[in-house]
C-alpha cells in the first residue's frame, strides 16, 4: 500500500505533526488513513466500520486539544485505530491485533497517549469524570474528553456518570459520535430523540447527498474532494442548543448537530468546547464505513470483521466450522415453532450472537435492549416472572456486566431464565478484555443455578429442549466456533451425567465443553505413548455428577481440563466435591493461570496458556512418571 | 397498640377491603398503619422513614389498581411493609425481619401480591417492563406498575429500562416516588432537575406548611384532619408536563408532580394513568419520616434503624462494639491529614459504609455518586488513572453490581483503588439480598487483585495505611461490627503473612477475617476437650501464604473458616493451591454451603448455616477421630 514517494501518513510521528497541515492536506491525509484502515483490516480482521467513521473526528481531536496533556478517552475503543496511527503507531499499524502487535483497544502499556484502557462499552464519560476530578484537585490545566457511540449511551453508566458530572463543578467534554447505529442498528427511545436534533439540523438530507467514497480507485486518488463536497451539509458551527431537554437536564450544556466529516468545523467547534467553561456534549454526526462502500452499506457486518477482499467486501475464509450462536438461534427457532413462550434477548449483539437467525423467524420474540446487559437480564427476570421462556444471549465478557441482576433478579427467585453465554474461554485478536475467562467463577457459587457446557453441536441442541423442561435458571458455555470432534457420533446431552467418551482406564480427563475435542487429541497423543485414558465429557458443570465421581477408583490419576481460570473454575469446584465427600481427588487442574491473556489467534494463546493437547499430553505423562 | 376495639386495619384482610371506605375512613387507616409502622419498627428495627412516607400512596395505588391481577413491583422493596400490612400480612406485621417471621423485602412464597423481589435498586422498572411484555405476548389485560424512588433513579439500569420501555408499544406505568431523598440526601443532576419540577409546582411552599403529626398523641386520635390539610397544596389533578425534556426524551409521558399524601388526588391521577394509552412517569412527591417528627427530622437515621425508643427516636441499644466503618473512615482521614491524593468515594451509603465521619473532615474530597456502583468503581479508575488513591466504601452486596468495572476498568489496568467490602458475610434481617456472601468468588479469581480481611480494627488500620504503599489494585472485606478478640494483644497488618494466634499444634484453623474471633472460640471449646489448635489469622485472602502453607506437616488436620459461599471462597481457594503444589490439603472447609441465607439476627443465622464456634468444634471433634 504504501508507496515510493513518501505518504502524508509516514511523516506523521506525533499528533503535533498534524499542526502545520492545510485542510488540503488533512484531506489527502485522511485518505490514506481510510485506505491503511481498509488493507490492514482486510488483512488482520477488526473493526471497520467505526474507525472509518472516525477518521475526520480524531484528527480534529488531535488539533485541538494538545495530546498527551490533555487527555482522551475511547468508549469501546474499538475506533482507536486511527488515533493509534497518528500517535506514533503507524510503523507497527499492520501488527494490529496479531500476537505480540499492537492491540484493537487502547493500551496504556503501548502508549502515552493511550490515558485509559476500554473494551467494553459505556465507561468513558464516568473515567473521564474521575481523571478530570484528579486534575481538579491537583490543580493542574488540561481537558478531559470522552468520545462515545450513541449506542454505548444506551448503556446506564453513561447516565450514571452524566448525573454526577452534571452536577459538579468539574469541567469535561463528552463527544457523542453519533452513526445512528453503533454495532447493530440503534434501538431504544434516546436514539429516536437523537433522531429528532438529527431532523432539526437538516441531516436527514446531507446524508443522502453523501457521495460514496469508493467510487473512486482506492489508491492514489486524494478523497479530499469528495470529502469536502459534504461539508457544511448540516450545521458546521458551534450552535447551542437549548431545546435538548435530555442532556441539559442531567447538567451538560448541549451543542450540535455538528457534521462529524468537516474537519474545520469540528475544529471550530472542539476550539469552543475548551473554552467553555462548563461541561458540555457535542454532538457529531458520522457516517459508518465512511469511504467504503461495502462497509457503509453493511457496517453491522464491518464492524467487526475478518478478513476479506477490498474489491467485494467478502470474507477470504469462510468459516470452516458452524458457529455456536447459529446453532443457538436455529434450535431456539425450531423450539418457538411449539412454544409460544419463547423469547429471545440481546444486548445490541444480535449479529454476534447468532440470534439474527432468530430474529428472521421471529422478529416480534427478539428483543434487542441495547448495549443494557444489567436490564437484560432483570428485563428477562420480569418475562419468566410472568410466564414467558427467556433465553438471553450474551458474550461471556458482558456477562460480567449483569452479575448482580442474574444472581439478585433471576437465581435468587429461581426463574427460568437461560443465559447463553457465547464466547466463552480463550477469544482471539480482541484481546484482554473480551475473553470469556471468569463466567464460571461467577456462576458456579450461586445456589440454583444449573451450569452447562456442550461439546458439540448435537449436546448443545439437546440440551437447549432440555432447559425447557426446567424450571430454574441455567447458563450455557460456549466458544464462537464449534469443534467437532473428529470420527465420533454425538451424543444427546444427558442432564446432570458424565459421559465416557473413550474406553475406561486409570488415567482420567474430566473435560469441560470446549475441552472435549483437545482431551480427544490429548488421549490419541498419550495413546501413542501407550498410556491409555479415559476422556469424560463434563457437560453438566453444576451440579457435578457425583455418582461419576464417587465411582473413581483410588489408583486412578484424574485431571480437569477447562477454558476458564483455574480459580473459581470447575477443576476446583471439582477438586472441593471430592475432599469434601472423600473422592479421589484430581491430580492437576488445566485451565488458565493467574494472568491476564492477551491478544493473538486462539491457537497461539491456548499455547501460552498451555492448553495445547500436546502439552497437556506431555504434563500428564511427566506427572505419571512422578507419581 | 391494638386496642379493645376492633382498629380500621384488623378489618383489612386484602386491598378489596379497602373499596367501601370513605376518605375519612381511609385517612384513619392512615394513621393506624402509620402507629404500626412505628410500633413493629421500634421494636424490630427496619426501614422506618420510607414506608411512613409511601402510606397514601400504597393505599391509592391499592383502590385504583386490581392487585394481584395487576401487578406493584417496588423499587429496592424496602417500602413495602405498608403493602404487606393490607396485603393479608397485618397478622403477622410483628413478625416483620425476624427469624422465621415476614420479610422486610417483597418475597413472593410469602404472598401473590409480592409478584416479584427486590431489595436491591433501580431494578423496578426493568421487571416491570419484562412483566408487560408477558401480558403482550399472552396477550392479557393487566396494568404493571413501578413504584421508584427518585434516589433510586439514580441507577443507570432504571434510564437503560426507560430507554427500552419507552420506544416500545408495550404500556407500563412508573410512579416517581420523590421524596428528595432516597437513603442520603439526593446527589446528582437529575436531582437539581426533577427540584425544579418541583418549585415550577410550588411543592417548596406546600413542604413548609406541612403539619408534624406527632404533636399528636400517637394512639387514639385520627391522623386524618392534619393529612386532610396538607391537600391540595400542590397540584392533586392530573397535569401533564409538557415541559419535561427528560422523560419525554426516553418516550415517556410525564405527569405531575402531584401531592403523595392526598389520597383522593392520587387516586385520580392513577386512574387516569390506567386509561391513558401510553406508558407514563407519575411524578408524586412524599416526605420521607411523614407523620413521626423524629423521622422527618433525620430521615437517614430512620433509613434503616435499630430498635429505638419512640418518644425520643434515640436507639435502645447503644452498639455494644464499634463498626468497622468508622474505624475505616476515621483512618482514612487520619491517612488523608498527610496524603492529599486521598478520595473516598460512595454510592449513596454515606452512613451505611461509616463514611460520614471522612466526610466532616474532609468534605470536598468524600465523593456520593448516587446508586451508581458500576459508575463509582470506573470513576475511581480515572480517579487513580489521574495520579488519586481512590477508596471505594461499598456493601458486599453491592460490589456485585460493579463486578465488571471492578476487573475491565481497575484491575485490567493495574490501578490502586481500594474498595472496601462492608457488610461482608452473613448479614442479619435485611436477609437474602443484602448478605455478602459472593465478594470472595468475584475477587480471588481475577489477576492482581489483593485480597484482604483484617481480624481486628488494629489490623485493619495498619492494614489501610499499607495500602498506599501499593501500586495495584485491593479489597478489603470486613462485617458490619467489630467483634474484639477478648483477652488479647492485637497486632498490626503484615502483608502476605499468616499469623499464628495461639501456641501450635497438629490441628490447624485456618481462619479468614471475621472468624478469627470465632476461630479463638473453637480452640477453647477443643482446648476443654484436651484438643490442642492452632489459629491462623490468614489476613492476607490472596495470594496466599505459600511459606505457611508448605511448612504444614503431612500429619496435621488443616480446616478453613470463613463467611462466605464455600464455592469460590477461601478454603476452595486454598485447597487448589494445596493440590497443586503438594501441600498437605484442608480436611474441612467450612462456610456457606450451596444455599440462599434468609433473614434473622446474625447468631441465628450463623448458627443455622453451621457457622458457631460450638457447632465447628463438634465436627472438628469428628472429623479427627474419623481420621
Amino acid at each position: 500500500m504504501k508507496g515510493l514517494t513518501k505518504s502524508m501518513l509516514e511523516k506523521i510521528h506525533s499528533p503535533r505533526d498534524l499542526d502545520g497541515l492545510s485542510y488540503e492536506q488533512l484531506e489527502q491525509l485522511a485518505g490514506e488513513i481510510r485506505r491503511e484502515l481498509i488493507s490492514t483490516v482486510s488483512v488482520n480482521g477488526g473493526h471497520l466500520a467505526s474507525n472509518l467513521g472516525v477518521v475526520e473526528l480524531t484528527l480534529a481531536l488531535h488539533r485541538v486539544f494538545r495530546m498527551p496533556e490533555d487527555k482522551v478517552i475511547f468508549d469501546v475503543g474499538h475506533q482507536s485505530y486511527v488515533h493509534k496511527m497518528i500517535t506514533g503507531r503507524y510503523d507497527r499499524f499492520s501488527s494490529l491485533r496479531s500476537y505480540g502487535g499492537i492491540a484493537g483497544f487502547p493500551k496504556r502499556s503501548e502508549s502515552e497517549y493511550d490515558c485509559f484502557e476500554t473494551g467494553h462499552a459505556s465507561t468513558a464519560i464516568s473515567a473521564a469524570l474521575g481523571m478530570a476530578r484528579a486534575r481538579d484537585y491537583q490543580k493542574e490545566q488540561y481537558e478531559v474528553i470522552a468520545v462515545v457511540g450513541d449506542g454505548a449511551l444506551t448503556g446506564g453508566m453513561c447516565y450514571e456518570a452524566l448525573n454526577d458530572a452534571g452536577n459538579s463543578r468539574t469541567k469535561m467534554i463528552v463527544i457523542l459520535n453519533d452513526n445512528e447505529m453503533s454495532i447493530a442498528p440503534n434501538v431504544g427511545a434516546l436514539s429516536n430523540y437523537l433522531t429528532n436534533l438529527r431532523i432539526s439540523a437538516g441531516w436527514q438530507s446531507a446524508k443522502r447527498k453523501v457521495r460514496h467514497l469508493n467510487n473512486i480507485p482506492l489508491i492514489g486518488k486524494p478523497l479530499y474532494r469528495i470529502i469536502h463536497g459534504t461539508k457544511k451539509l448540516v450545521r458546521s458551527v458551534f450552535v447551542r442548543d437549548s431545546e435538548s431537554g435530555f442532556f441539559e437536564a442531567l447538567g451538560f450544556a448541549y451543542f450540535g448537530p455538528i457534521n462529524g466529516h468537516d474537519l474545520a468545523g469540528m475544529e471550530k467547534a472542539f476550539g469552543q468546547a475548551k473554552n467553555y467553561k462548563g461541561s458540555c456534549v457535542i454532538h457529531v454526526l458520522t457516517k459508518k464505513g465512511y469511504g467504503y462502500e461495502k462497509a457503509e452499506e453493511r457496517p453491522e457486518a464491518f464492524h467487526g470483521t475478518p478478513p476479506f477482499y477490498i474489491e467485494t467486501g467478502n470474507r477470504i475464509d469462510k468459516p470452516s466450522c458452524p458457529s455456536w450462536g447459529h446453532i443457538m438461534a436455529d434450535t431456539l427457532s425450531e423450539m418457538s415453532e411449539s412454544d409460544s413462550r419463547i423469547i429471545a434477548i440481546t444486548a445490541a449483539m444480535k449479529l454476534g450472537t447468532g440470534l439474527d437467525h432468530f430474529g428472521e423467524r421471529f422478529p416480534d420474540r427478539l428483543l434487542d435492549v441495547g448495549i443494557a446487559e444489567e436490564h437484560a437480564a432483570t428485563m428477562a427476570a420480569g418475562l419468566a416472572a410472568g410466564g414467558m421462556r427467556p433465553y438471553v444471549a450474551v458474550y461471556s465478557s458482558f456477562y460480567q456486566r449483569c452479575y448482580d441482576q442474574m444472581l439478585h433478579d433471576v437465581c435468587m427467585q429461581k426463574l427460568p431464565v437461560v443465559f447463553l453465554l457465547d464466547r466463552s474461554g480463550i477469544g482471539g485478536e480482541d484481546g484482554q478484555t473480551h475473553h470469556g475467562l471468569f463466567d464460571l467463577s461467577l456462576s458456579l457459587p450461586v445456589p440454583g443455578l444449573t451450569v452447562l457446557a456442550p461439546s458439540s453441536s448435537r449436546e448443545l441442541i439437546s440440551m437447549l429442549r432440555w432447559t425447557l423442561t426446567q424450571d430454574g435458571p441455567c447458563v450455557i458455555r460456549y466458544p464462537k466456533s464449534v469443534k467437532e470432534i473428529r470420527n465420533r457420533q454425538e451424543q444427546d446431552f444427558v442432564p446432570s451425567r458424565w459421559s465416557v467418551m473413550t474406553g475406561e482406564s486409570d488415567v482420567i480427563l474430566l473435560a469441560a465443553g470446549s475441552m472435549v475435542p483437545v482431551a480427544m487429541d490429548v488421549y490419541s497423543i498419550l495413546g501413542k505413548n501407550t498410556i491409555s485414558a479415559t476422556v469424560v465429557n463434563c457437560s453438566t458443570l453444576k451440579p457435578l455428577d457425583e455418582d461419576f465421581l464417587s465411582s473413581i477408583p483410588k489408583k486412578a490419576a484424574v485431571f480437569t481440563l477447562e477454558e476458564h481460570m483455574l480459580t473459581g473454575g470447575f477443576g476446583e469446584y471439582v477438586s472441593s466435591l471430592c475432599l469434601e465427600k472423600g473422592f479421589n481427588v484430581p491430580m492437576h487442574c488445566f485451565g488458565v493461570k493467574d494472568v491476564y491473556i492477551q491478544h493473538g489467534n486462539h491457537e497461539q494463546l491456548m499455547r501460552d496458556a498451555g492448553l495445547e493437547a500436546a502439552a497437556i499430553a506431555e504434563k500428564i505423562r511427566k506427572l505419571l512418571k512422578g507419581a
